[in-house]
Parts: C-alpha cells; structure tokens; sequence
C-alpha cells in the first residue's frame, strides 16, 4: 500500500513505489504460494512506471533473460485503490474477503501468527494480507481491518524492518514449513 | 558477499552492491541482535560508494533525519575480502570463528535452523553467517566452510527469494523469538 499512509510526522501521504519491493515481496509471495500480490497507488504516473517494470520481466526480454523473475512479477497487479483490490479479489472468492493488516507496532486483540496459520488452513475464505509503506498504514486504515496481525518481534527493542524484510518473514511465519 | 560468487552461467564473479542490501540486512541485523554485517567486495570503487552511503546515514545528514537507519547502517563493516572479515572476527574471540554458508539449493550435511539455534545458545564461538549475491556463493567457498546452512523451504518448487529476503528469514528463524 502506498496510500493511505503515513509519513515522519504522521502525516497522511501516498508514498513512491519502488523498483526492489515489485521483486522482492513478488518473489517471496511466489515462494510461499500467494496467489496475487496487488500493489496500490492513487498516482497514474506511479502506476505507470510499475507496469513498465512489471512487463518488462513479464512480457519483455527480462522474461527471456530470466524466467524466474517472470514467474513472480507475473504475480503483481499495480491498482489505484484498496477497495478496487477488495473489490476484485471479492468477485472471485464468493466466501469473501478478511482483511489481515500488519503493523509494527502492538495493538490490541492482535492476532497471533500460529491462529493466522490456523485460520488459513481451516478457513476458505480469500485472505488480504496487507503492508504498509512510507511510516506505516494510516491508524483508520489498520481499525477498519478485519484483522491486525502481531508485530513481528526479534527479541530486542529495535523494529524498523523494511517492508521488504517484514513481508518475508511474515509469509515465512504464516506459510513457511515449520522450523 | 560480492566475492567470490557465480553469475548466470556459473562463472565466478564479483557482484555489484545494491544499496538496498546495505539498508535491509542491517536493519534485519540491528532487530535480531546480530553483533556486525560485513560487505566483501574487492573492488576499491564498490567499498568507496558503500563507504559512503553508509557515511551518509553514520556520520551525515541521513542519521539526523532518521536515527534508526543510523543505528543499523553502523553494523555496517566494509571490507575487501573474506579472509580479512574471518582474520578482524578471531582478533576478538580467542575461541574461534565458526563459518556457516547459505545456499538456495539442498547439500550433503546440511545444517538444519533448529540446531543452528541451539549451537549459538550453547557455545561460545563467534558465527559467521555468510549469503552471496548474483547466482549465490561458489562451491568451492561453500564447500570450505564450518557449515553449510539447510535452504528455505516455501512449501513449493519456486526457491529464488533475493538476499534481503533471504537474510532476514534465516535470522528470524534462528533468531527470532518461537512462533
């Protein structure tokens, strides 16, 4: 998500998309069997300059020069809001859509990762897991969600992980074979 | 490490360093505890651009901006080959530097996360956890080393996660607090 949230000073902003979150958090998804990765910007510059990224290892000689990245920047789908990914992800999954925002921050009620895990195997419900950008998701946006998922934790006082870094672990936690 | 590693059609090489590598493993790094993260490349304008973004953020503007990106680009050691790092790590821990290699791909031996785990509680040894670039580490180098590293298993036959990604779900599940 790149819109709403927040910047340095709390303020609400849409952020810039970057060239390394289209492979890397499309990557990680591919890994662990995502079904889509859905990238939101309100910018029609912005989305622009994603699909030009996007297609050039999906339809261009990217693809060609390296079929892996291919196969999970197929995954992407650049749209200009949250509620048309809601929207679309919807028509497909008539069980609906729960909504599983990360922070990293605690909240109350957050759901543990072990009862996401459950959920997903138990459940046929579609669900949208969703990052922030920028300094995080705007704080109307993370309570009108379904679900808000426990900050991921190392053991020190230290949580500033890239949005990169927190996918990653988290589609590991919540998907990965057991450790 | 940027070297010594493979590119596509194995040949040995010496990667490029990305920014982002510098930004996202170290503030993996700083939120697992981990004591340093060394760059290896032996090229002298390689380490003078890393030198200087990681100035940028230590020393500069960056690190009054941002504190956080301060204190984990200052785990940041840039050096020019792997035998200086193993050489700089024995200088403060008389019992010795343990060398343990990641790979994408399954070895003969591998170490599986869970002992990885319980060896850092158990001993006294400093660990060098080492993740290459390009097309991953060479055999030769992989083969040398005190361990080689079970490989991150999504659950299906897609294994090309980046080595940010990489980086941070090895130390989370070695580091990390139990799911």
């Amino acid at each position: 998500m790149h819109h709403p949230v927040r910047n340095k000073n709390g303020e609400t902003i849409a952020s810039a998309v970057t060239n390394l979150d289209l492979h890397d958090i499309s990557r990680a998804a591919k890994t662990y069997g995502v079904k889509g990765f859905y990238v939101v910007t309100p910018f029609a510059d912005q989305q622009a300059i994603a699909e030009k990224i996007v297609s050039h290892w999906t339809d261009g000689y990217g693809g060609v020069y390296n079929p892996e990245r291919k196969a999970a920047l197929e995954l992407v789908r650049i749209r200009e809001s949250f509620a048309c990914v809601v929207e679309e992800i919807r028509r497909d999954h008539p069980l609906g859509v729960q909504v599983v925002v990360t922070s990293a921050s605690d909240k109350k009620d957050a759901l543990r990762f072990e009862d996401f895990r459950r959920l997903l195997t138990e459940n046929r419900s579609a669900y949208l897991l969703v990052f922030g950008t920028g300094w995080g998701l705007t704080e109307e946006f993370i309570q009108a969600a379904d679900f808000i998922l426990e900050p991921i934790r190392g053991g020190f006082a230290y949580n500033h992980l890239s949005v990169r870094s927190a996918a990653a672990i988290i589609l590991d936690r919540v998907l990965g074979s057991p450790v």
